[in-house]
C-alpha cells in the first residue's frame, strides 16, 4: 500500500523529522511518502495558520489523488482542512488529531493533550466538542513554548511535557497523554517510560489507523457531508 | 460609523444584492461598504468552497482594519475563515450565522434553517454544536437548489421556502425561520407575511448586531482564542 | 423608536441609576422609559424574590403593550417573569441576561459572571442549561455583597469585581467578564480599562438589542412557546 | 405524619378531585390536607399563569410552615415556584412534575409526557433540559384539550390519552407514559390495563415520596440554592 | 408488603449491618429479608468484581420473584447486574445507586459521592452519564480506604468522610452528600448533624422508594430495555 | 503478532463462522486464534446474557493474557465484560463495538446501526451515550430477527439489512452502516456494494484495530479506571 503523509505546514525541517520518525513505525509493505506544501506558515499556531496552510494543503490533496495513493493523512495536530480534504478526496483522509481522539477515548478514562501556547486550549475544547468526545476530556496543559522553540530545545520539551503530565495524572486524573504537538513525533516511548502511563503521538497513531483503513478497504463515506463538491467557477 | 460588509464569494451580482438590501435597512449614521474577494467560488457550496473563499476573506479583514472601519460583517451563512478574521482583526468581526443564531434563540423555542442543498444540513448541525445551540434547533429543510439556481430562479426559491418553512412550523414545531442562503437576502418580509411566524434574513440581523456593537464600543476579546496570531515567517 | 425599561425590583434609586446609564447610551432617536413596580422586593437576590417580582411585573408589561411601546427592556439579570412577560406581549421583550449571555458567546470562548451572592450560583447555571450555554461559560464568581451594599458602597464593589475579574481570566480563562448585578450598570468601561478583557454591562447591551429588534421589525415569534396566554378565569 | 397538598390553580373542583384521589392512596399514618389559594387562574396552562399562581402560592407554603407539616406537595405538573417554594421552607416540598420525571426514569428507558395544549410543549422540553433527563424522554403528544375540557368531558380525555399513549409506544418507544395534566389524576390505573405499559399519576407519585421523605427525615438541602431568602423590604 | 434486599456481594457481615439498619426504618407493613449470594467477591471494588457478583446475583432475583416478594432492592452503590435483573424480574427492582442518584437530584443544586477509592471515581462518572445526572454532580471525593478498612474502622471512615464532605461542600459547592460505600449503612444522621448539610445512606433510600413503589403498584417497565429476555439455551 | 479473538457467546458455530471471516483479512505476520467459552448463552440478545456471558469471558481473558497473545478482540456488539477485561488484561482488549463506533465516527456525519431486535434499540442508545458520540449516532433500525433466524437465513437477513439501510441513508440521512450483528461478519462488500455507502464489519474493523495497536505498542492504560482489580476473597 502507499500512504502519503501531507504536513500542512511548509517547514522542511519538521516534515523531514516526520518522515524518520514514521518511517520507523511504517508496515513493511507501505510505501510512506512525507511532504509538505512549498507555501504557508512554517508551523501552525492559530486560526489564521490553519486557513491559509488548509488552502495550500488542498493542491496536494488533489495531487495525492491522482497519484494514486491508497491513503492521505494530514500531519498537524488541528487538521486543518480536513473536511474539505475528505470532501475532495476519494481515498481515506486521516487527520491526525481525529484519529488520535478515537484512540485515545479507547485506551483510558480521560486524555489530556500536551499543547504548545495557551491561546490554542480553546481550540482544543472546541476540536473536543466536534467530536463530541467531552466526557473523555481531562485538561490541555499548555507548555507555553513556540514550535520553533520545541524544536531548538526539544530536551526542554520534554522535560515541559513530564513535569505537565504528572500534574495532568495527579489533579486532572488523566489516564492517556496525547502530544499535541508534531514537533515532538517520536518522544512519546521517552515520556512513557518515565511516566507510567499511556502517551500517544498523534502522527504514529494516524499511520497505523491509516494502514488498518486500507487493509479494510474502507474510506470516508462519499454521501452526504464528505460528498465531492459541486462544480463551480473559481476565480 | 462605517461597515465593512464582505461577501466572502467572489460572485460580483450576489455582492450588489447584498449592498441594496443592506442600504435599506442601514441607520442614517452608518456608511457602508459592500466588497467581495477578486479570487475564490462564486458560491458557497462545501467546506472546499469555504476553504478556498476563507483564505482570499483574509486580506479584506486586513484592508478593512487598515481603513479605519469600526466593523466587519462576513456575510456567508457557514462564516467561512470566521474565527482566523477575528485573530487578525481589531474591530469586531460579526459572522452572519453566528449573529442570526443567537438572535433566533431568543426569538422563539426553536428556530429551522433553510438550506440550498442536502448534502450541507451536516454542516449546519456540526455548527449548531459548535454555537451549543442544539436545544433552540429544529431542522435544515433542503430547497434542493443551488445558489445559481436561486439567484436565476427567485420566485421559484421563495415558494419552495415557503412550502418547506410551513412544514418545518407544522411537524418539527419551528417557530423562527433563518433564510441559511445569502441569495435570499431581502425576501424575509414577504415570506412572515405569508406564514406568520418570524423570519430572520441573517444579513440584515448581523448588520443591526454590528450596529449595536460599535455603539457600545464592543469588541470580541483579544485575551484567548481571538488574540493575535504569533509572527512568523509565511512561505 | 419607544423603548420600555422595566426595573422589577421597586428601589427606585436603582431605577433612577438605570435611567441615568441607559440614557447616555440610547440612540438620538430613541425615546426611553424607565420604570419599577410599586410594589414588591426592593433587590432581587432569592428564587423567591423573582416570584414576587415577577407578579408585579405583569402589569407593567401589559401597560407598556396598551401604550404603544416598540420593546421593552426587563433589567434585572434573572430575567424574572420573561418567559410570561414574552407569551402577554405584542412588542419585543429582551431580557438583560438572555442577550448578554448570546452577546458573550459571540465575543470570547468564555465568560464569567460577577454575582451578587454565592447562594445565586446555582440560579446563574441553571440560566446557563437553559440557554444551552454550557460550553461558553467559565464561572460565577461571588462579591459576596448584598445589592444594598454595592449601592452604599460602589468603591468596594469595584475593587472587588476586578479582583474576581483578574482571578477568572486567570484561573477559568474567561475572555469576557458579565456584570451581573444591575446596581452595577454603568461601570463597565472602567472596569475594562483597567483589566484589558471585554467587559459587558447587561442593561446597556440588552438597550442595543432591543433597537436593534426595533429597526428589523422583529419580535418574538408568537407561534408556539409565546403563544398568548389561553384566556380563562382568574380569580 | 402531616402532608399539606397545595394545588396551585384556585378550582375547587380540581381540588376535591385531588383530594379524592390522594386519600385512597395515603398511608393509614399520614394526615392529609389538600388546599388550593383563593386567588389566580383557575387552570395552569401558560407561564403567564404559572407567575401568578406561584405569587399565590407563596403564603399557602409559609402557613404550612407554620402549621407544622411535615411535608409539601405542589401539585401542579409545572411545579409554578417550586424553587421559591424550597427556598422559604424548612420541611420538604415536592414538585409533582420533579419527582415523577425522576420515577419515570427509573422504571424505563423513556417516558412521554401527555400534555394538553401544543403550546405547552415547549415547556415540557425546557423541564426536562433544567432536570437533565433529556436521554429519558421520548416524546410530549398533546390532546388538544383545555382542562376546563378535560373536567367536563372526561371520557373523551381518556380515550384521547390511550389514542396517543400508543402512537408514543410505537413511534417514539416510550416505555412509560405520564399523565402530565392534574384533572387527569385517578386515571392511571384504567390506562394501564388497557395499555399494558406502565402509567404514572404525577400526583400520585408525588404523595408516596413526600411519605418516603419524611420516613427518611429528609428535607431538601438549605445550603446554596434553596438557602433561605436574604431578609429585605418587600413593598 | 414483603420487600427482598440482596446484598451483591458475599459478605455475611456487610449483610448482618444492612439488615440491622434497614429494620430500623421500615414501615410496620413492611416484611424484610435481607440476603446475599453464598458466591463471589466479598466486596464489589472493580468492575471485575460487578462482573462476577452480577452472575450470583441472578438466581437471587429469580427466586425472590417466585417466592411472591413484592419488590427486590439491589444494595450494592454500584447496582452490578441492574439491568438484567430487570428484564427477568416482574417486581420491582430498585437499585439503590439509581435511586439515590435521583432523590439527591430532588434536594439539592449538587451533590457529591463519598468513594472508597480513587480508582472508582471514573465508574461513578460513568454512571452519572448514563443517569444523564452530569448538572446535579459535584464530586466524588475518594476516602483511599478499601470495604475491609472502614468496616474493621467504621471511627477512621466517619471522620474521613466529614472531613472530604465539608471540601466537597466548600469547593465543589456540593448541597447534597451521598455515602456511596454500603459498608457504611446508618452513619448517615450522625454525618449530618455534624456538617449541616443533607446526607443520603443508598439503602435507606432505596428501600423507601422501594415501599413507595410497592404503595403505588408500580413496577418497571416490562415493555422495551426490561423486557423479558428471549428464551435460549445456555450451556 | 498473536491475537486471541473471544467470541463470548458459547455457539461452535458462530465461533466458525467468525474465524472464517477474520483469517481471510488478517495480517501474514499475524496469527490468529478464535474461541468461545464452553459456558454461557449460545447468543446474546439481553443485558441478561450479557451478564452470563461476561462471567464465562473472565478466564478465557485471564487466560489469553497467561498464554502470551498481545492482544484481545471481544467479538460481541454489546462488548459484554469490556470494563471488567480491562481491568483483569495487561495486554489491549479491543471491543468490537468500542472499536467501531470511533472508526465510523471518523468515516461519516452519522451512522445506523443494524440491530437483531427492537428490545435492543435501548441498549445501542445506552452505549452511544457511554461512549460520548450522540452527535454521531443516526439510529437503530432493527431485523427484529434472532441471532437464530438470521444463521439459518442469512439471505433473508441480508434483504432485510438492505432494505433497512436503504430507509436510514434516507431518512436519518446515515452515511455509514454498521452491521451490530456478530451473526453477519462477512457480508458487509455485498451489501457495500448494493447501497454504494459505507459498510462497516465490527470484527473485522476491531480486529484491524488491535494488529494496529500490537504495531503501536499500545495498550489500555492501567492507571485509573483500568487499573488492577484489588485483591480479595471472592467465594
Amino acid at each position: 500500500m502507499r500512504i502519503c503523509v501531507i504536513n500542512p505546514n511548509s517547514s522542511k525541517s519538521v516534515t523531514d523529522h516526520l518522515r524518520n520518525t514514521l518511517n520507523k513505525i511504517k508496515r513493511d509493505d507501505c510505501e510512506l511518502t512525507v511532504i509538505c506544501p512549498e507555501h504557508g506558515p512554517v508551523s501552525i499556531e492559530s486560526a489564521y495558520d490553519e486557513t491559509i496552510a488548509a488552502f495550500y494543503v488542498m493542491d496536494l490533496v488533489k495531487k495525492a489523488n491522482e497519484d494514486g495513493y491508497d491513503a492521505i493523512v494530514l500531519a498537524c495536530f488541528s487538521d486543518p482542512g480536513l473536511d474539505a480534504a475528505k470532501e475532495i478526496s476519494s481515498i481515506p483522509v486521516i487527520g491526525i488529531e481525529e484519529a488520535t481522539l478515537h484512540m485515545a477515548a479507547m485506551l483510558g478514562h480521560k486524555f489530556s493533550i500536551m499543547t504548545g501556547m495557551e491561546r490554542r486550549i480553546p481550540t482544543r475544547e472546541l476540536h473536543i466538542t466536534i467530536h463530541g468526545l467531552s466526557q473523555s476530556y481531562a485538561s490541555s496543559p499548555a507548555l507555553e513554548m513556540s514550535v520553533l522553540e520545541m524544536d531548538s530545545n526539544p530536551q526542554k520539551a520534554k522535560e515541559k511535557i513530564i513535569e505537565l503530565a504528572r500534574k495532568a495524572v495527579k489533579e486532572d486524573r488523566a489516564e492517556v497523554i496525547i502530544l499535541g504537538c508534531a514537533g515532538l513525533a517520536g518522544y512519546s516511548e521517552d515520556i512513557e517510560r518515565e511516566l507510567g502511563v499511556v502517551v500517544l503521538d498523534p502522527s504514529s497513531v494516524a499511520l497505523k489507523v491509516a494502514e488498518a483503513m486500507v487493509d479494510l478497504g474502507l474510506h470516508h463515506s462519499k454521501v452526504g457531508r464528505f460528498s465531492f463538491p459541486p462544480a463551480k467557477e473559481i476565480k
